[in-house]
């Protein structure tokens, strides 16, 4: 059975490439693609794929978000389902996998298995997913969210997409559907009738690369701990006039957290623990700040993530106790504004097993590996839906025109994915 | 004689008040005063100094440049004569006292001593001098370096009024002055025809309130070190997806330099030596960077200032040797641009001792001080004239609306003025 299915992938090869050809091309921005979420750039690709299900021989339905199903019926139709799946909006000026490669390693998974004769024991669907992306509406997942009955009531309304400065509820309906009868309905995805998820996604770092394996299975999804609004208030004065001790210095005052976060962050990978810390915005005040003056303010963003929960509590506590610390020693105010957390997602235990088990079994060089950033599949866990996820590698990280995936990685991707579906659905 | 010419000085103090008071409200520009460098503000104060000299029985004359001179004639007009004075222009919302007390206490001096019958044995002037402030042309002390023949001759048509955009030519031309002239002139005062210049002005840090000293006698005034454009050149990068080691994060090298820089400088001081470092001006790229993103970029002006050559020297040093380092070790660029040097001017150390002797003759409490920024008095020490300066207390800095002086402590930098004048002038 399994090289039966495998041949059917790699015959199918081809024709994926023609799709992301297809979608590319018709979704160019230079540099890059654009797909805005709920704009014409992700319609057209959905247009594109629910045409490809379709020539593929696979049912196909939309919700009330606009996310496509395409499905590979199962013996008992009335069994939970298993989801495979990721989503077709992109940055602005993006790149052609992220996202892209999870829908169509699903696409051809499931039309090899149909191919090969497998006769799933429940419903096999993949799950074209609308605007995953946050850079749109400054919310993310909306598509999958709304699914599940997990999206906010009130970002319909009030997130506005920042380059048209209109309404989300306004953005779907002008994509054909009906966000009063998503605000009222009853969720498509109710947890219990999805017996899992699994999304393939190009890997956003550099690890596989350089550990020169093409997949990895995905451990978890760090959670985060975000303060975007830090600000650092002294006092401004003349750089020379003001010995150190009576300096009331933003900046200096700053550096020295951020050190002794740099600091931290060393000490618990040294102890086998993860995290990064990153410090993505800085800047002193352009209207008052001079290179002859003490500077008197500073602002900050600052995140940190992390797969452990009490990791990212123990950071903050120490963001926290440092800067009350530093400030009173440097005679300066830190105001850290409000923090947002998002709690890490676990992949389940049984389902990685599993994925390991079909690389053993397919020959595919795999790594367990961290994940750093959000993705659906997170979604499905809070929603109490036992996920899982593959990473394929790729060069140049990913959101900018230069993601590079070689598409023979893009076929083990595809391969292992049919593999644990049909193994799965047995 | 002591006696009288304190008396002296006391019975003009109320003369002084009145003129800080007119040259404040003539020059009012909310918050504060404004008297732009060969603009009308600076003029007015120019022309209400004159009328009061003229009212004293003082000779005055005008230079090229437009600076003042009110001189008390010596016995011997054909010797060196000793100059005192500061600066009347001041930065936009500048206070009542930066450059103003040290014409005023000229002024109250010299006519003191006049009215007490002192005969100098030469002539001792006051130089209420033009230009002084960097903010206007981004070039200060033009007219001092004007009088001395120190000031580059392309600054009359290079430099340009920030606030304007016009040049420095076209202004002076303004003010009724000759740039043409003053170009192809002798200097006013060649170094051989002034035996020495003292410099009364406001300190414009906390030293003198802070140690509850009225007056301070300066020992130098620091050189510093100047990059106006260091840019840390790394990568951006999703801040999830890359592990620590794969990092290129422009804030975090900068984070690292600038903490050494504050340890140095902690060990500087410790040691005794004299340090001040400060980095005024630090950003993020405003177009490209985000919380979740690895910062790629970040620019940032550095200073540091000292009286010591050897001081500024090792630190510059260590500028380059760190920002090398961290740079190889943490994958960044540091660019740090040109680098600008203006040297250490010591003060006199006979003109010193002189004023240190006037304080304990007049049974007057001062400290030595350093001075960390620029005066009109370290062009006459460039120019080989031996120099000295006489810092009065000050509250709230210098270079704001909030400069304050107290008239008594005004007056005990008048009456040591005039003691010096008049014991350099036996």
């Amino acid at each position: 059975m399994i090289t039966e299915f495998r041949d059917a992938v790699r015959a199918n090869l081809g024709f994926a490439e023609r799709l992301f050809a297809e979608i590319s091309a018709a979704t160019r921005d230079e540099p890059g693609v654009t797909r805005a979420a709920y704009g014409p750039g992700e319609q057209v690709a959905h247009d594109l794929i629910a045409e490809a299900a379709r020539g593929l021989g696979l049912s196909s339905e939309t919700d009330a978000a606009g996310n496509l199903y395409a499905t590979l019926a199962g013996r008992d139709r009335s069994r939970p389902e298993l989801i495979t799946g990721s989503h077709l909006d992109s940055i602005p000026h993006g790149g052609d996998f992220d996202g892209t490669a999870g829908v169509l390693a699903g696409l051809i998974a499931l039309a090899a298995l149909d191919e090969a004769g497998v006769e799933p024991a429940f419903d096999l669907s993949l799950m074209a997913i609308r605007g995953e992306e946050n850079a749109w509406f400054q919310a993310g997942h909306i598509g999958s969210r709304a699914a599940l009955g997990t999206l906010p009531a009130d970002l319909l309304e009030g997130a506005v997409r920042v380059d048209t400065g209109r309404r989300l509820a306004e953005h779907m309906a002008e994509a054909g559907l009906d966000p009063q009868h998503l605000g009222a309905a009853l969720p498509h995805l109710p947890p219990e009738t999805v017996r899992g998820f699994v999304e393939v996604h190009i890997e956003q770092g550099p690890v596989l690369v350089e550990a020169g394996k093409p997949l990895g299975v995905v451990t978890g999804i760090r959670g985060n701990r975000r303060w975007r609004a830090g600000h650092v208030v002294g006092a401004y004065d003349h750089s020379g006039a003001v010995p150190k001790a009576f300096r009331r210095d933003a900046v200096m005052a700053f550096v020295e957290l951020a050190g002794d976060l740099d600091a931290a962050w060393e000490g618990i990978e040294a102890e086998g623990g993860d995290l990064v810390v990153t410090i993505g915005e800085v800047a002193t005040d352009a209207e008052k700040h001079a290179i002859t003056k003490i500077p008197g303010d500073l602002r900050f963003a600052l995140e940190v993530r992390s797969h452990s929960a009490e990791t990212l509590d123990g950071v903050a506590g120490l963001v926290q106790r440092r800067a009350a610390e530093i400030g009173g020693r440097r005679r300066v105010t830190f105001d850290l504004g409000p923090m947002r957390a998002d709690e890490p997602a676990l992949m389940d235990s049984r389902l990685r097993r599993r994925l390991s088990e079909g690389c053993r079994d397919l020959g595919i060089e795999a790594m367990d590996i961290a994940c750093g950033a959000g993705h659906d599949a997170q979604d499905f866990v809070m929603a109490g839906i036992p996920a899982a996820m593959i990473f394929v590698r790729n060069a140049n990280g990913s959101h900018n025109p230069d993601e590079a995936m070689e598409i023979a990685d893009f076929a083990l991707a595809s391969e292992l994915l049919a593999w644990f579906l049909a193994n799965e659905a047995v």
